[in-house]
């Protein structure tokens, strides 16, 4: 069996507790470093998240990726320092995982591609639920069109209640550290899956609703907008901060719907539904529904991000070992949801002007 | 026992037939007379439906109005024809139980609502899923601050995949007869539940998405908008003729969440299901929610529209037997309805421009 992928975590944020365990969990990865600004953090990290005496602790990112021994990098650091020390570290040829919004725009992540592609290394986002095994059913599912036929309607919720200790002195909401706030934390996840449903065809135009919600410094707690096709297909995405735990995701087509109510994070971890109906009417005298929809329960052993972790990682072991090229879908993927939330924050700052959408 | 309303159908469409059967359903209801503009339409509809040999098969509305011993009509008329209909009934002092959308614009439904005012007859229109159980038990959840605090997002989906015949012959779809197309059918059902989300609040201003789709007629056959709150909560909406049967509402709070996906003509009809969640959030290390959602399933032993035939029966029965006044609050939530639609309306003809909604 070929040798596990040695992750160096560069940052110690909260995510990267979540993420630790995943690597741990990963059949075919394992951490061998954590960087932070201070060694006595970074080391601190590697004692309460249980990762091996043998990880080396590091006082600078930059000593991080100066480690010959490390693979990849998972970068949970805030937006802003994405686009340097992913740079940095496809530089230094290691394979990138990053959390997401990828950059602050998509010119940003146009570095950070360039970096990936000329260094020959892996980029990924940590759009977690795009590796659940439930995505790939329900995706079996929109893209048979004798179930679900032609996409008309894609509608999004995706919020998180934050408290007031949040709202004061979480990094998603400090101008110069995150400045993308609820579009780019929860936001993203919506517009991921929009473009999931559309089978990643962009949309033509993006018109955000009015009157988004800010905080002081002007960063987004709430907002919204709508996404336009030329075929007429429309979807819609509300994101926030000041709103309870909701991560509901309706996709419609013309000859059946899907639904589902956590598709963010998974209820439970090993085990997440969705709801689905084709070819239903209603019964004479419109007494009920002809056929009723089905809920599926999708079983996973790996909770999602471990599985992200496993994928990761199997791409970068052939390129290590078997000289493969990176997986290129996956920086696809994020370029298009980055353009995307750059139109939306686009016609939020003029005004919820319609913006054209250029791939 | 008082005696049951005595009602009668002012015209044959497709509808009359599952409200004539909701009129036999409920207990102090009962049809005595049939008209349409042919008698034999009229008769045939009797037979058809197997309503008592008494019921009188009549001709022309006009002779139908002028018949004493009718208490209330039910009008299942295009909504081209409301206007002159009901307020010819409620000049003739009939009760008046009406099809939705109840009018082509606001000031339509004023003249309707002033003769019924003058007149002092009830006004309901046939918003069926307001008098299901469910409806009352939701209430119950979003207007506890506890459990739901404060609104801050909805969103509704309402869609019937027509098919072509439909699309080519259903008076939904004819400009003469139905000029408000699938905004005034199903979207009705949208901004009717997103009033009731919001306890019957006008949202401030309307914005319709860019490109609803047209008939060749220049009829909508799909489109959508959002509405805005002056405290910044945000709903939104697509209706749509050329989508998968789709009944969709999420109702987000501060606190929690409500959803259902049938909220319009329920799965079945003497069961009716909707989930709902409090104070959640994420599990350490976010492995999942701290609560999950709860489903509740709701039974009625009578179908809503037999519900809503009883509960206007009773109202008129009120009036009639008692003296009492008209329930005021079923016009009042039809024109805050009316008022939002004719907004929505406004904002697709010029070019989703955002309009104010003035009560």
């Amino acid at each position: 069996m070929a040798q596990p992928i040695k992750f160096g975590i560069v940052g110690c944020a909260d995510i990267a507790r979540k993420l630790s365990r995943a690597i741990k969990l990963a059949p075919n990865a394992t951490i061998v470093a954590v960087g932070s600004r201070f060694e006595e953090k970074a080391r601190r990290f590697i004692a309460d998240n249980g990762l091996p005496a043998t990880t080396r602790p590091y006082g600078s990112y930059e000593s991080l990726l100066d480690d010959a021994e490390v693979d990849a990098v998972y970068l949970p650091l805030p937006t802003s320092l994405h686009l340097r020390w992913a740079v940095a570290a496809a530089g230094k040829g290691k394979h990138i995982l990053i959390e997401k919004p990828t950059a602050l725009c998509v010119a940003d992540l146009d570095q950070i591609l360039e970096a990936c592609e000329t260094n020959g290394v892996q980029f990924m986002d940590c759009t977690m639920w795009a590796h659940h095994p439930r995505t790939a059913e329900m995706e079996d599912f929109l893209r048979n069109s004798d179930q679900f036929g032609q996409l008309k309607i894609v509608s999004s919720i995706a919020s998180i209640y934050a408290d007031s200790n949040f709202l004061q002195n979480n990094i998603r909401v400090k101008a110069d550290l995150d400045s993308l706030g609820a579009l780019g934390d929860v936001g993203w996840y919506c517009i991921r899956a929009i473009l999931w449903a559309s089978d990643y065809n962009l949309p033509k135009t993006a018109v955000a609703f009015p009157n988004a919600i800010k905080n002081e410094a002007g960063l987004i707690l709430s907002c919204g907008a709508s996404l336009h096709w030329e075929d007429g297909t429309i979807a819609t995405f509300h994101c926030s901060f000041l709103a309870h735990l909701t991560f509901e995701l309706v996709v419609v087509g013309s000859r059946g719907n899907l639904s589902l109510s956590d598709f963010v994070i998974p209820f439970e971890e090993n085990s997440a539904p969705f709801t689905f109906v084709s070819d239903s009417g209603f019964k004479e005298l419109v007494k009920g529904w002809k056929s009723l929809p089905s809920k599926k329960v999708v079983s996973t052993e790996l909770p999602q991000e471990a599985l992200m972790i496993t994928e990761f990682s199997r791409l970068v072991g052939e390129i290590k070992d078997s000289g493969a090229k990176p997986e290129k879908k996956w920086s696809v993927f994020s370029r298009k949801t980055q353009v995307v939330l750059d139109a939306v924050k686009e016609s939020i700052e003029k005004e919820f002007k319609e913006v054209e959408i250029v791939g």
